[in-house]
């Protein structure tokens, strides 16, 4: 029965990592971190803030499988990024975009590293003027690379911010496809310049085309980042904890 | 653990229907008409024209679930669309496109007609200057709509194309998400002239913005559209055989 | 006096082969092969759509001269495509109109094909929206090229389409022109590097800057196609017919 | 013979008055006034500069009825301006495109005036880049309308230059047609409201069409305006000749 | 003598508050209480990075007017903004600037806050993807409107930043400016309705368009932001400390 | 105290050559010759025309130093171009403008010359549609280069005016700042060609940086040309004349 074809379709193999929800450990103690340096984040008491212009379904009225996937996520991050509570007003939509989106965004494969996926979200949802998007992964990004101005400098302007030669010719590329330009041998060439092969290509185009769609989507909902993202990351932490990280 | 999470997330239950593959059935009637009426189509033989810029992957080197999908679409609709086999390069992104692809496209409820739907790919794929989706969807609405010049007009210029005030709202609307303007009330006010909801507006909005998606993975892979899909309901076949179809 | 000067000027030497009408007999041709391949066109009894922003003149209230050439050209056509009816509401413009027009697209000097001529028709029509030059120009480009889905391909996006390298630069140039870009020596390099020389970019420059006031005045009047055209030459003849064909 | 349809089609009926020439007796007029003021214009032994990215043909090398014309012009103007030597490189095409210039801005029907129609060139030209009409067309608005800078407004900014509602809204509608926007009825309701009709909008498009042809004409040869132009009406004569002026 | 004349002119009536250099002051308390929370800021030894494109000339080879104002400036602020340093290559434009700069931004008069005046930079400046302005007065607009999250919105999306209709009147009108859009009566009566007045216009016109200058300055000298202003005013002080600068 | 600091700040050193004035000289010099050649400019008594949206203050009401410019200017020049009268409607922005303007427009180091600098702001003002601008310093170009010509070519089109390697490229680099491009080694590059090094580069940006400003200021105000600017060194003077100008 079709039905059953596409069931088969979505099961991922159980053996994929999710580093979705490892990475969630580490925002969890960079806001623990961000705490104990004396400031007061919104999270525990949020004001009652609008935060998309459609209904927010109540956790009782979701699907189990949502709730339990917002729970985890909650649990490791120290806070539930709106765009889950946002989505989930569409249950079988938010399965698909977050399956995309685990897939691209946190697979171990590929030689992108995750501040690279990232610095690739913040200039090309800068180029689409996405609030949402451009807060809450130049948060990640702060995160990830341990730069805390960098990602502020690619919203204003990729081009003339604190680049290497291959995270120049990475936006580059990022920005053709964000534009839907015609993407020609020409833009591949550039790409291998700076050591990136075609399976890279696809990596950093497929990030720029989701996000297309996500920056659209938050367009649509009028998604609002939450008010953590804004100074996650920003404030480095004295060096004992720093230590404590490259741990993990 | 976290892979379980996000195995049950992507379970699918097993009540949607697959409207995607029914439709399939009615691609494959159309085909065969075409074919009765004397034109031979290049289903059989197809030149081994090059389909996509990455290499296309055998069938025995395809996971079974992507390999099951394929036969069965190509089975009811004749000929297996190149997006198929295109995107099987990456049999994970492929799961996750075309899970999104079937509760957009393909779901029984919403007020969007199938027609509709397809109008919303032609315009917006048109502005993004993608040749896959313009020529692959463009047959789909021919299809759908039974109007054989339509998309042709949208395809140059929806703003004089023959639309209903209806379609032609639907259309600003979508274009507005296509380029990533900022979505004000406004907009809604204007679909809710003719008659769209809020949930219709998510509706259109998200098939843009998937597109959005979907026109740039065109343009990173050059992906060509499947000869067969130029011509498809451009003949108009005759009555009895219309009323046949009219019994599905 | 002063205007028996411009009279004189008008005279276009008798010796001039008037492709246009010549071409005129393969369109009805080509109407008639598709008329015996079952499929019915409206040529007939066409709907009285309604196809300009102004009225129509009827016959009897023309001039004599136009008449003459409108009962030429539907005789051997066909069908009387509707620029001519629309522009005949100007009769004095209508007739430098068709003179310009004659001259480049059926000169037969120069070094530019019917087929690349009406490429850049298709090209720069599609830049500019115009849905009558499209899609007419479209299936003349299929019947002088008999490739069936080239012209597609261009209304879409020239720059993926499956142009050979003289192609590609004769549009590069065209849509320069098209654009009203500052032309420069730049310019003619990239067309001798295929081939062509000033006079040749004379040719394709004349075309695309005719045609810029031609699908201005499409707008202005809001023509639109005739029925006939969206299907002209993308259903291949029997082989038979085509020897036929290449005998005229 | 199909030679002939067209050889009728291009005779314009005898009647026609053919304004171009009588206003290059005011041009004449203009010049010598000029000259009498002291200024020595340039038109006795013009400088051999380049006019043309193309050969100017030697007058011997160019048909009778083109010399004649030519000289018609230029006896009565008081100098010949480029764009007649510019394209007589092709015959044909002067032909037509002379043809086509002087039934819209010559033509003695219809209700815009003839430094309306100026104006409409020269907002265009601006628009388009194109030096040759800009200067020309500037200089015979100055002298049509005896406003010696509104001409120069316009190149800069028509949205601000001192301009009636009805031109300002000609311009507009004007605009519009130059920038190949989709025209609505809504435009037409734009120029009703100061007085404009269908048929006046009919002019004012086929102006602005036309000029989109010829200012990509000049694009392609750079053509340089005479030098004569660039001060042509700028001037006031004294009171008595404008008198004479009057009784023309 | 000339000089003598434009000396008069440049001389500032000594009754002029200089609001630069106490806000200045309220800098200082800033960053004395960030430090105080325990981040240690880069303001003591500030790594060689490099802020211009152009030589930095060292103190004693700087005029002494200029010399005492970068003094002042840092004694107050707690560190001294690029620009002072940047600029100083050329010490009579300096001046200039300055003046110019204090005139639109630190005036008591008129009736825009100083927070106002701030976001009117920051929406602009992110418009022109000027890097400097858009982090120092993103700063400084935190520290005015003690929202510290407002002008990422406004870097990012003035359209859907969280603003009152006043601010989204102000910025529209900004914007207009920036653009270097024809000013027309309407934009005036769009201020009215959210109570600005033509006074108030000339003001938020007046800093668009000197930042206009700025920014492409910016860009001249590759003119990077201190590290402290990427942080300044993110992070809320404890209310007693508030409490305190209430007082100033 | 504060104020003082910037009291010395703005007070320029007594040296400072004051070129502005001096060319007024030139000016009213220019204007007399136009007076002797049987032209009436409208100096002496002009008509009571709106030279902005905001007020003219009465010279009675404006500070003494700004008077005293004014005066000198208008004897000097032979008329008081409106910027002065427009910008007195704010004292102290007037004072900061001019003496911004006075540095970049009159200084006599550098390299620029006076032509080149009023080219720039020609090409970049045209741009951005500014009438005054365009029409004043296209008449002190006109005057500065002695060549009648070149700045309405500019106006139209700097790309294929008349123009040295060396103006073509100083025009590149200021049409890339005017329109905020983010200025790269490559620009530098481009200038270093034609001999222009860094310092002259700072000389090209800050040019068409403080005319991005201006030009706005003059759409705000709907700021309007005098009329004498129009025709200023549009005709030639005798000979002997021009020697006695050499002599200056």
């Amino acid at each position: 029965m079709a039905s059953n074809i596409f069931l088969k379709l979505l099961r991922v193999p159980a053996s994929t990592q999710f580093a979705c929800l490892r990475s969630g450990r580490s925002l969890r103690k960079k806001a623990a971190a961000l705490t104990a340096a004396g400031s007061r984040l919104s999270c525990s008491n949020p004001p009652p803030e609008k935060i998309s212009r459609y209904p927010i379904p109540y956790k009782k009225d979701l699907p189990y499988d949502i709730v339990v996937l917002m729970e985890e996520v909650e649990s490791k991050g120290g806070f539930l990024p709106n765009v889950f509570k946002v989505l989930s007003h569409r249950p079988a939509e938010f399965r698909a975009f977050f399956a995309y989106y685990n897939e691209l965004m946190n697979k171990d494969t590929g030689r992108l590293t995750k501040a690279e996926r990232e610095l690739i979200v913040v200039a090309t949802s800068s180029y689409n003027k996405c609030l949402y998007c451009v807060v809450s992964h130049g948060a990640l990004h702060r995160i990830y690379s341990k730069k805390p101005t960098l990602s502020d400098q690619v919203v204003v302007n990729y081009k003339n911010a604190e680049l290497t030669p291959r995270e120049h010719a990475m936006l580059d590329f990022a920005m053709a496809v964000c534009r839907s330009d015609t993407i020609t041998d020409e833009h591949f060439r550039s790409l291998e310049e700076v050591g990136f092969d075609r399976e890279d290509a696809w990596d950093i185009a497929a990030i720029a085309a989701f996000f297309a769609m996500s920056n659209r989507l938050a367009h649509l909902t009028d998604m609002r980042p939450n008010l953590e993202f804004f100074n996650l990351g920003r404030v480095p932490r004295d060096k004992s904890k720093n230590k404590a990280e490259d741990d993990l």
